[in-house]
């Protein structure tokens, strides 16, 4: 099996040793390839929102504590890999130079966007992030990455600007798992109702898109604030839009219970703060499913919390890689304006 | 929606406030009981497995320092909820007062079992423990508990021995959704092999012994030393017994794969230690399914994992509560002999 760890990159681990990359602590960035890997020239990094959020509320904000903060993990690391939250992000970049042995089919010159995770992907950065003001979770840097054998990449399309594209790329497991599942409803001959945590985000907003695309019963977004609420009404892309805190169990249940009749069929969580399983559950309707995109999610208090509650809900972890699910999410971008809609605002806003 | 926040026992939270009773730091547990609440004598606790692994090794295995610690939790939390794995477990005692509103059927005297988990269930010990070793995760002690409206409770059948159903209790969520999960391949048309990473264990044996009477292909045991192989070959439950580490992703993918000639349809992690995510999903077929029963997964471990994997799985969290769920476990010890024969030799060895 030396030949599959190779191809996930357990060459590169440095410690501890034998894991894979994900699990690492460290791992080699060295920017010389071996015959079957690929070096991109980084242009780009897009930090998970989960992690982005818990470095901006460790720093109060403060950009330049922020940037020196990811610039040493990655230094410590071989790769951007947030400690405290597990999560990554994605980057964007060209490739520079194609092992002979590697089955990417990736050309010196391609734009690429990785569709897996920062945290197994060697990194090394050149430029200290300087042009970066630690204030976005966009950061434009030069560096290296290395591909293996198995890593995901797309080459972007030249009909969407590239900062699009690359804002759609590090969510698009979510539309392509929610429409597996509303299909899966269908196919039982049930039109389900939709609940989405977070329904005005990128992931949120994708999921609520992918719903109504597929054919879902009426759906509700969940939003915290005003502001995303009047921003996702005017997208229209849910059927009602309703303020609560998803970790208030009580509060978000009593929301979707009132936008939808009922609790809903199928509860999306895209919320990134910790604390919103028990709402997601208690917002379900006996028999129903869950999806936690959200990286914030506890495990145990899933599990437990459905228990607790005497649930019996179908709990899926979001995985992010679907077959397909790159190009389902830039068809989405392509053919559905309101959603690109949010996206251009969400680009040119760059603010938190 | 107070209807709905009492039944779940929020008015007994005292920190934070108005969270759920699994998401607080610290429970109400006096004994007295409102119109809607029962107080149960509690006889024994059964604690989380990943629970007591990890108060024995902190403490080297020494059983006075074990005992001190659950104690204090139980003192300051007034529940039994491992501050460091977030788990509990269960307890059983007999039904000592019932509020006159109480809608869950039982009358005084009636010897139950929880089966919700003792993270959300206010619990007050009055003997410190005082007959308890230490060294096993079955606790004699004497105290009370108190249910809710939505508590779910097991009235022990009279054909049992008390310690071997309460055993089995704890883990009962686990054969039902094996259960359910092989029953809808079957229903596509596909007779699933199973792949059960800590086969031996309570979870593990009883989720091979579902997966063969609901009518599953071939199935693998995994399990990670000699002993544990040879009391699960003598069981004769599954197909296959292997070794294998299951935090080593390559050797465990690898022993499932010599196994079942190819990697897993479903494959089910009852370990219970950290750090078998990875192995889970490599060890899976593309398409196939992973569910996740020990407390001790990592969901970001999991998402990304398998999105670094490129693996298209579906990845369920164990809900410890399917509807049916304790019938079914307990039809299981009556009807498997083998099954029975483990869990009364696990009882009768009690040592780690």
């Amino acid at each position: 099996m030396d030949h599959i760890t190779r191809a996930v990159g357990v060459h590169r681990v440095l410690e501890p040793e034998g894991v894979l990359p994900q699990a690492a602590w460290r791992l080699d960035a060295t920017p010389e390839i071996g015959p079957d890997e690929v070096r991109v020239r980084v242009r780009r990094l897009n930090l998970d929102a989960a992690s982005y959020q818990q470095l901006h509320d460790k720093h109060f904000g403060d950009g330049a504590r922020v940037r020196a903060e990811v610039a040493g993990i990655i230094a410590s690391r071989g790769k951007m890999h947030n400690p405290v939250t597990g999560s990554g992000g994605m980057l964007i970049g060209e490739v520079e130079e194609v092992g002979a042995e590697s089955p990417l089919g990736l050309r010196v010159g391609d734009r690429v966007a990785t569709l897996v995770s920062l945290t197994l992907t060697p990194l090394s950065i050149n430029d200290d992030l300087a042009d970066w003001d630690g204030m976005s979770e966009q950061v434009p840097c030069d560096g290296t990455a290395i591909l293996f054998r198995r890593s995901i990449v797309a080459i972007l399309p030249d009909d969407l600007p590239e900062e699009l594209a690359m804002s759609i790329n590090d969510v698009c497991g979510t539309p392509a798992l929610t429409a597996r599942v509303v299909k899966e409803y269908l196919r039982q001959g049930i039109t389900p109702t939709v609940a989405v945590l977070g329904g005005a985000g990128k992931s949120g907003s994708l999921s609520l898109a992918a719903a109504r695309v597929e054919g879902a019963g009426r759906t509700v977004g969940i939003v915290p604030v005003e502001r995303e609420a009047t921003a996702l009404r005017a997208a229209g892309i849910a059927d009602v839009v309703a303020l609560a805190d998803a970790r208030d169990p009580v509060g978000v249940s009593d929301a979707v219970v009132e936008a939808l009749g009922a609790p809903a069929d199928i509860t999306i969580v895209c919320v990134t703060v910790p604390g919103c399983e028990h709402g997601a559950v208690l917002s379900t309707a006996e028999g129903g499913t869950v999806i936690f995109f959200s990286m914030a999610t506890s495990f145990t208090a899933a599990a437990l919390g459905a228990e607790g509650l005497a649930a019996d809900v179908t709990m899926l972890i979001g995985n992010g890689y679907t077959r397909g699910h790159a190009a389902y999410a830039l068809d989405l971008l392509r053919t559905d304006k309101a959603i690109r809609g949010l996206f251009e605002a969400r680009l040119a806003g760059a603010h938190r």
